[in-house]
């Protein structure tokens, strides 16, 4: 995919990934779209570590994520996930995942509301959704 | 919870639930999800090799699955699951999951949309969602 | 199991347990041990956050692992794990787990050995094993 | 690595593959040590489904495993995978894995002991260890 708000990622569906029926066991998906959101900030130098550093910030938790599954895939299927980010709101932004076979089919979509985190008050403490800085932002502008 | 159609499970959150933020990584919530989706077939006899001898469908596939999650979950905490079949369709049914604090407050919520397969034609053959029985259906009615 | 250092725990093995021969994915069963493990240290209040608080340890890594596996285990099968600290050195500690399948036969064994983390220098920085603290240790005596 | 019973793969440790004390949750390594074992028979054509349809054997279930941990290992962490198989007996196989990080230091090793599965009698039937075909074997043959 084009763009600093996008990435492109090979994966090759493990044993491990599948279930009794032969198939994905579809948590497993959720693994592969975390990688993919990850990889997105990790290209602007956005991992945990210099989140926390300069902004203090808990990163990056998920507020509503959700899948659509049409083919089922299968042990060494070879899946290509496109994962951009298509949305900035004051305090979330959404990662749009489309799972491709190596025929180009789409197998699956998904879709992740994320925030950045800000410790508050309690025991144990909540976790608040942040304002995400402008320049944040601002370092995924093509 | 009441019916049969539904199920009331508590998990404890584990070590290797959480991750380096120290809350659930997400993706293990659709592990719990699962566990209690299959325990309300299982209340009424219908695991996976029942559902393959009777009908020769392949349980449980999903085809869509979201979440939405509104307060952090953590090593140690004991959530209580509350999982119902809300709505069935010809070929797909859904179950609705309430995850609940020791506090009684909402942590987050799920919805899985799933079907009982059939293996169609092709190589590797396709998944098709079947028409649930009405016996099945049945199982579930108070 | 009797005593201060053991702990006897039940899982019901999860279709998201098992791969594609319908048996447990042995990765798996060492999910299952740590819980073990860790359930024996918050017997005595020995959480993750004590022990940062008290000692500034991280807790607890693993050494050496290892498994047998004598039976294969199903999704639905009801696993009992005994788990024990059947060593204590100065600087590590070993947990035996046994696991037995409903009918009493041992379906698998496994051990670990663990320790208790104190960061040292270097970037990353290092993780050395910590000195067991005596009442750590006396904690456990029955 | 050298030779048809052998091969190298890199992993990117992944937030989802760490725990709450920001290394490597351990089990997880043995979901990587399952992938590159399973690699080594495919390259030479091994999968699932051709063990099933040429001998019906149920592949590669473990009959041991273990592994020592020398370093922690981290989110981005790009570690190096050399596994082989490095001991035939008449019906069990070994692979040994040696994990390196970017700057060569082994950070973990691991060790297998598989087998080809035979189902028996019983009710679960039992899975037997099967005998290894001679023609498997020289398949590995360098």
């Amino acid at each position: 995919m084009q763009g600093k708000a996008a990435v492109t990622k090979q994966f090759t569906i493990a044993w491990g990934d599948c279930d009794g029926a032969g198939i994905v066991y579809y948590p497993r998906f959720f693994f592969y779209f975390d990688i993919c959101t990850w990889s997105i900030f990790y290209n602007v130098g956005l991992h945990e570590e210099a989140m926390k550093r300069r902004y203090n910030y808990i990163v990056y938790p998920a507020a509503e994520v959700s899948a659509k599954f049409h083919i089922p895939c299968r042990c060494r299927d070879v899946l290509t996930f496109e994962s951009r980010i298509t949305e900035w709101r004051a305090k979330f932004f959404r990662v749009e995942h489309t799972v491709r076979k190596e025929d180009g089919r789409v197998a699956l979509v998904g879709s992740e509301l994320r925030f950045m985190g800000e410790v508050g008050s309690g025991d144990p403490p909540r976790l608040r959704a942040a304002v995400i800085p402008a320049e944040v932002r601002a370092m995924f502008a093509d």
